[in-house]
């Protein structure tokens, strides 16, 4: 029995109603994708998904990955899936069609993502690095380099990863200090020990590129002084044959308390004479360039959050179907499932509630994302929606998959506890998720001084002005209208912690960095509802027509329910964010 | 280094301000528990939790138990701190003197147990079972087994264990199958396989008396037909000493996610003739004996949630001095240690605060229990009072402490998702507190239908009234306005839900079980709240007499944090509270 089968039915819910095509028609490749082509695609990739990816997770988990002398060996069946997800040309899928890939838009790759994210995160972690160090060769590196790489980059040959963290260096790369001189070939050398690499070594590739962030000898200290290198483990001939192994050695691999399968590696670079390194881009401007990866990597793990809910949700409801306890009034005596419970049902209804809101915020995120490339006059308002909503995304939507892989645990009860019912291995799985690519933390840090200080709230005003339209249009709706006033509510709560923000002439920092997680919080919960408004106002006309009524009017009790238990916390979270401080300045935390 | 050092100081400033000793003042031997009593016993039990069980606790999850033929070995170190545990004469430390106990008061006794769940919760497991077990042999077993059994018991020379779950019997014990036939000599025989019984089998002791739930031949269907037995390991001889081995066989150990230090059994009784089983108590009235024992593990249970509280917070409290990463203003480009930030400060103070007003809400209702035993004229007030909260304290404080093993993970970063830095164990060891011992599901099932519904909400407003005394108080000292403010709207909220419980003609019952867990968190977090006022007053009349300022006016910063990130959560609660089975009522939950 598979663990997961992809809700190719959800999906194709949101990819069809909750996303504007209009931008789309008038570009080429984009306009092809019809309803029936996206549904095509989406069976295939279910059908790896849930065939091949997800019968490897538990087993992978309990397997975990092997270090002996620098070499990594994957759990059994890696290899094969690797395989097979090459010759089926999932590498390549969003990336474009002049390096070997197919280019579809990026709304359709996050489901195909969230299907492989759900059936198998630790397998599938390359994928998001592979994808962002193509975007990252393809806008900064020389053709040379491009030419060179790419093509056995997008083909699966080879592989990538990312090399930033340092023991001293984690949400703080200003403190890297891998080193790297500039040698008479015009190559540099570079030297230094990384840590917590993701796939930094494995046994799936001939080859792995590693995309690394150093200090060229004299540059600034702190993160201006920070250029980003390509050190293949196999040097490259000119030809593109593998020459000589470069300095690039394995040195361990992190005991994780989740994502067993996936390597993380501690590197060591340059040990005798320096590793191999070309520069990518500007020198010292390395950050920059790996923000490129990072925010592709930010949108993919705020998916992860939207992979382990539904995982979370697939088996607590089939659980909840098989196990018997408990009596009803209409169950004369005898123990019915306990989906029957009306506490039970409140779990299944939040698995899958906040799972469909996230997933639809996500999917909107990125079709956001393809239509700044195709609508130059909307461009820049595309791109401050994305950029606001990535770290809200990133951080929101891991918080809610692992508190939601923590509520199927419970669903499951004393067997959720017990390894074998393979429900345990989500909560250890996730708990990374709300930390690697940038902490809750560092997300809302993000948020409110990159996103909101530096354009004095611009792209959140838009956004928000956007959601008074849909309540608008919720309210017209005379059954929601109780819905309807929630999300007034919220866009009324977000612009009031909003003005507290830009509208302000001398900024508390230390107030505001105590409250950016409640406000992160606070617009994640209302992202949320917005979707699940959407998602009202949608079925609302596919009632009217009759059309698919069981399923549309259980979308409809699901939006209900998401306004009655998650809306609310909209409140708490503004309560919080505008008292934040209270205590936190007064308290002297000296050991 | 001990990864745990208990909070005498904390717990003194609880168990000296916030517990009203008058009650006491009168009774002979808890009037000798002078303020140095305790406080040299609190010191006594923390060389033993800091020295012998913390030490063991990473090691323990490390190696796990074993089992082999039968046989369950514990981890390295058990042994001995058993050993060592019994001489101390910890065993009895709260039971009666006539049996061989201390009697010290279950508020002393509740911060001396809090010490050995932090310190190695795993090992301290069969403590509570110990404890409740004496209760119930004392309550209902005749003179015979209670001489036969206690004193053994009381010095830690044999264990007890609870023998409640089968795999089709979990929350719903009713479906237990285990049964007993009367034997011609008087005692019964007992057949059946129990799963999930916590050291059901180990090398600690000699003997380990099983407390069975099993059903007498021919006795009613369901709940009301289990009768409690007493079946030992080994058959004890009528002079006391140990006979030939009983029908109770450990047929494997659960592999769990956490708590692996912690032998979790399958047993199978009777597997020839029956296992030699006598009678506890009436026949079929063997969960109402089984309850003395379940109330006791709740309220033990819930204290569980208070430890890793404590300990998620020391943990994460030395990593924020120790890491450095991040700049502030003053910090001159050098990295600072990361408590430096106001997010991670907001952390901290998130674990302290939670664990604080937890604490307190524990001593405060073990001191109760001793107020009942004590002052008769108040007992049935004073009984209402932890039968209320029982469910309560639970359920709200596991599901915090297992919260806030998250947040110490998260002020970890990434080195909290690695094992070595053995912070995950406590993500892993807390996520089964909020299912044993009944989920939290059942815990908001048993407070709105058992404590609320059957004295129609007699005993919640009688405590609710107390929290307004309190609010009062509060909101006499003006500084303290806004947070008497927040109290009193808290017992607003509470009032308005009890009414709709308590003060309708025709219970919708499905309603309140879809918003039963929601309120159970809005009480929690209101009675949190309530012993926060209590700090806030109590260190005010030290702060006025310039009494160890800077200590209690960090208690003052820490109450107003839970004031301003914790309280407001009760809105939130109230309103999906009171429209709770919006979507759950019209959600077709078919597969």
């Amino acid at each position: 029995m598979s663990q997961y089968i992809a809700p190719v039915k959800d999906m194709l819910f949101v990819l069809n109603n909750l996303i504007d095509k209009e931008p789309f028609n008038q570009h080429e490749t984009f306009a092809e994708i019809t309803p029936d082509l996206v549904e095509a695609i989406l069976e295939e990739a279910a059908r790896f998904a849930n065939g091949e990816l997800a019968p490897l997770n538990a087993t992978g988990d309990r397997e975990g990955c092997h270090f002996s002398e620098g070499v990594v060996t994957t759990p059994a069946g890696w290899q094969q899936a690797y395989r097979h997800y090459c010759e089926n040309g999932w590498v390549g899928v969003a990336l474009p069609e002049s390096i070997g890939g197919q280019h579809l838009p990026k709304y359709l790759y996050s489901a195909i993502n969230e299907m492989w994210l759900s059936a198998n995160l630790a397998f599938i972690l390359f994928q998001a690095l592979t994808q962002g160090s193509a975007d990252i060769l393809l806008a900064k590196a020389s053709r040379e380099i491009q030419q060179k790489y790419l093509p056995k980059l997008v083909s699966g040959e080879w592989s990538c990863c990312m090399s930033l963290t340092e023991s001293q260096a984690g949400s703080d790369l200003g403190q890297v200090r891998a080193r790297a001189i500039l040698h008479s070939d015009g190559r540099y050398r570079l030297v230094g020990q990384k840590i917590f690499i993701t796939y930094g070594e494995h046994d799936l590739t001939d080859n792995i590129l590693h995309l690394v962030l150093a200090r060229i000898d004299g540059a600034p200290l702190g993160s201006k002084g920070l250029s980003l290198f390509i050190v293949p483990k196999i040097l490259v001939n000119d030809d593109g044959s593998l020459g000589e192994p470069n300095e690039v050695l394995c040195t361990g691999i992190e005991h994780k308390t989740g994502l067993h399968g996936s390597p993380t590696c501690s590197i060591s670079y340059g040990d005798k004479d320096g590793a191999v390194a070309e520069l990518i881009g500007e020198a010292n401007k390395g950050l920059e360039a790996m923000f490129i990866l990072m925010n592709e990597a930010r949108l993919s793990t705020g998916m992860q959050g939207v992979a382990i809910g539904e995982l979370a949700y697939q088996r607590a409801f089939e659980y909840s179907h098989e196990r018997l306890q408990g009596r009803t009034d209409h169950s004369k005596g005898a123990p019915v499932p306990i989906i029957q419970h009306p506490d039970v049902q409140r779990m299944i209804l939040n698995l899958r509630s906040q799972t469909f809101a996230l997933r639809a915020l996500g999917y909107v995120i990125a079709a956001r994302l393809d239509m700044s490339a195709v609508d130059s006059g909307k461009q820049r308002k595309h791109l401050g929606f994305v950029s606001l909503m990535t770290p809200i995304f990133k951080a929101f939507s891991t918080e809610t998959g692992h508190r939601l892989a923590g509520t199927a645990i419970q669903v499951f009860g004393g067997m959720g506890f017990v390894e074998e019912t393979e429900i345990a291995q989500l909560m250890r799985d996730s708990r990374v998720t709300t930390i690697y690519e940038g902490t809750t933390g560092i997300q809302a840090n993000d948020l409110v001084f990159r996103k909101l200080v530096a354009d004095k709230g611009e792209a959140c005003r838009h956004w928000l002005n956007e959601v008074g339209v849909v309540a608008e249009q919720l309210g017209s709706l005379s059954r929601f209208a109780e819905e309807a006033l929630a999300l007034r509510y919220g866009i009324e709560r977000a612009e009031q912690a909003l003005a507290s923000i830009c509208e302000v002439d001398h900024l508390d920092v230390a107030a505001l960095q105590s409250g950016a997680v409640s406000f992160l919080e606070l617009l994640g919960t209302l992202a949320s509802s917005w979707q699940m408004a959407c998602v009202l106002i949608t079925t609302d006309r596919y009632l009217a027509e009759g059309e698919d009524v069981e399923y549309h009017q259980n979308l409809v009790a699901l939006a209900r329910h998401y306004f009655a238990h998650h809306t609310p916390t909209i409140e708490s979270f503004y309560q919080t964010f505008r008292q934040a401080d209270n205590g936190i300045k007064a308290y002297v935390f000296d050991r």
